[in-house]
């Protein structure tokens, strides 16, 4: 087993504004090949600090990369800490100068000295092209401390690490032997407390000691990440694919995706097929269902558009919600929010519409219609089923929860037509 | 000035699926209390990893807190693992088993016997009150390898965290006198490329020596993020002040909030002001506009309601675009913006309408009218104004961006009024 660390690096990645991501790409990626990550690390652009990091990792990890810091500027030190960490010189490589020339006669402006910089290569390090910037990446393979280690420098923006990782690294790394492969899946469950997904199928995946099963959960929304490590890939993946199968079994058809779409996806695949369409009309939501819906490049083939209705004008006016229904029931009712759902749908001439009328908060509660009771209707012309909901938390997570459940129903009858 | 090192502990954050934010928020509470946060750490449920994580940070910072594994299983290993790096003891809490064992009677189970071991302590420790959860936090000051350390032991779930780092944490660490003080603003621009905005203002900001600028962009919004340290918060306010006045007068009014407010809240801000009222009808954006609008709270006083109108039938039904217009020019093009906008404004009594229209892509694009292509219109009744743009980027980029456009313009609309 190969056991990496990550050392991001940069001043700007230890204040309260940014955050490196690009830890959780490569992590997915060694993964994959097998390798595992023990430790990340983050430190500024001070010489000191850098070669520190770069130390602790060299001496507790058996691949290190270092991300960031590359560029041509006083602030880019990876280069020569990294060098002064390994007890090696920079040398400066003629052929990256070379390159570095040509890039700039082709923009026509004269090169800043300070960019030779960039030309300069750990001794014994391979340099490895960068397709989407100047910086080149290094790649080394060195005892240190008596252990064989690998080294890799690789630059920090997103689109340049991502490239220069699948392109030049990863075939790298590939060449010592792979003794493991990992296999991963994820299940989507909605409108299900954690809580009680948690205690029904703890029972199952602890069962499974080589798969490691990550519960994330959002407003009516649950990821299960499973992955497994074997011998082969495809033991891996049977042991994933056995765990997901009863999981599945256990929660029946609550699991709303295998592959990990999202609730979106699965509505606009089963409109597709049933050659259906749909339209909405929402108060609380405020748009966020449709938003939803629309997200899906394609969209437009199914979705013919809806009202965000948050006055009771517009809600007559454009779901023809009767006046007087609105001044019976109030506008956070079952009776209006069946009438939103049978609206939309006989005016925009859809096969379904939704209907979403709650009480998103912080205000606008009252003892008999609290903040986070939500309507949530759907109309296929003949009938109209409406669920009644009381949400817990903030605004946004009110809104997020409705909006789950109103694409929750309309994907369990579509399931079932 | 004293130095800090962040160590958030458990394997689920070496996973591709998660990542440590609290250290977002420490960062910015430590920043404002004159601390810097020089590494930051990631380490998973191992011992020796954990053990080995605890002796670097302390060999390297004044201050080390370590978040997570504080709970009640096998895997939360913290507490052993400092007490290990410190060469420390650990002694059971009397008091703490005591609150324990009060905690579980009140929910009528017995305690399982494993919970004890959240009463294990650091020799020298003192407890900190959790008051959100069952594990409490340690507080530490020691003499490490001949060097004044101070050490915090604090729950992973962010909601303990917090409110422990705010009440009782904060207070703790203040008690030493404090040299140094940070300001922070938040400035943003709307509408502007970054390149064009770092050049217009990088030779302002580079005069500040003492304060630190932070560029952050988004589709169409840019956040300046100003942070200067002084020996007092008045000075340190000064200086931000005076570079944030100087940002803006470069600027002028692409700079539509001077303390972080989002775009839509400085609109609901204006119309607010004004008494006046909004509806909007979209068709690229699918809702993401009135999402933005009704995200604030409060908005139920100003936002009247909008129509997502994928198809061209609801064009003309919800905002009575002529069925001709759009014969003639497209569904994609100036005039039915226009009509759009004036539509859904008279149709719904609002003061003012938005309208937008255009192609956000994979598909549907054409040499005249390629993906991207956004029409944006505004109307109060009297006017319509109709901005075109070309955006870059993929779907949910273009819908970011045409969003963001279409307030920007009734901003500076409210704004001239």
């Amino acid at each position: 087993m190969v056991d990496a660390e990550i050392v991001a690096i940069g001043s700007e990645l230890l204040t309260p504004f940014r955050q490196d991501t690009n830890s959780l790409f490569l992590t997915e990626r060694l993964n994959a090949m097998g390798i595992e990550v023990r430790f990340k690390a983050v430190v500024g652009d001070r010489r000191a600090d850098l070669v520190d990091a770069a130390k602790t990792a060299l001496r507790r990890a058996d691949l290190v990369i270092f991300m960031g810091g590359l560029g041509p500027t006083e602030d880019d030190l990876t280069r020569e800490c990294v060098a002064e960490a390994l007890g090696r010189r920079l040398r400066r490589d003629p052929d990256i100068i070379a390159d570095l020339y040509k890039r700039f006669s082709k923009w026509r402006t004269g090169m800043p000295a300070n960019n030779e910089r960039q030309a300069d290569v750990v001794e014994g390090a391979e340099v490895v092209p960068n397709a989407n910037g100047s910086a080149p990446g290094q790649f080394l393979r060195v005892e240190h401390a008596g252990t064989a280690r690998t080294v890799v420098l690789m630059p920090g923006p997103p689109h340049e690490l991502k490239a220069m990782f699948d392109r030049e690294v990863a075939p790298r790394l590939g060449k010592g032997r792979q003794e493991e492969f990992i296999a991963a899946r994820e299940l989507r469950v909605a409108m299900m407390p954690e809580s009680l997904c948690d205690s029904r199928i703890a029972p199952i995946y602890t069962r499974y000691q080589d798969v490691e099963t990550t519960i994330l959960a959002g407003a009516g929304d649950i990821s299960l990440h499973l992955r497994a490590r074997a011998a082969s890939l495809e033991e891996a993946d049977r042991r994933v694919a056995s765990l997901a199968g009863e999981i599945e079994d256990e929660l029946e058809e609550a699991v709303y995706s295998a592959n990990g779409e999202h609730l979106e996806q699965i509505v606009g695949y089963f409109l597709q097929l049933q050659g259906a369409t749909l339209a909405v009309a929402e108060s609380c939501t405020g748009g966020q269902l449709a938003k939803r819906v629309t997200s899906v490049a394609g969209s437009s083939r199914y979705f013919v558009g809806g009202a965000v209705v948050y006055s009771n004008a517009l809600k007559t006016q454009f779901a023809g919600v009767p006046p007087e229904l609105i001044a019976e029931h109030g506008a956070v009712s079952r009776e209006v929010a069946a009438s939103l759902a049978e609206g939309i749908r006989s005016r925009s001439g859809s096969t379904y519409g939704l209907g979403v009328t709650g009480i998103a908060g912080p205000a606008g509660g009252s003892e008999e219609k609290p903040v986070g009771l939500v309507y949530h209707a759907l109309s296929d012309g003949r009938n109209t089923e409406v669920v009644e909901r009381k949400f817990p938390g903030d605004r946004q997570r009110v809104r997020s929860w409705a909006a789950q459940q109103a694409l929750d129903m309309l994907r369990l009858r579509l399931m079932r037509q």
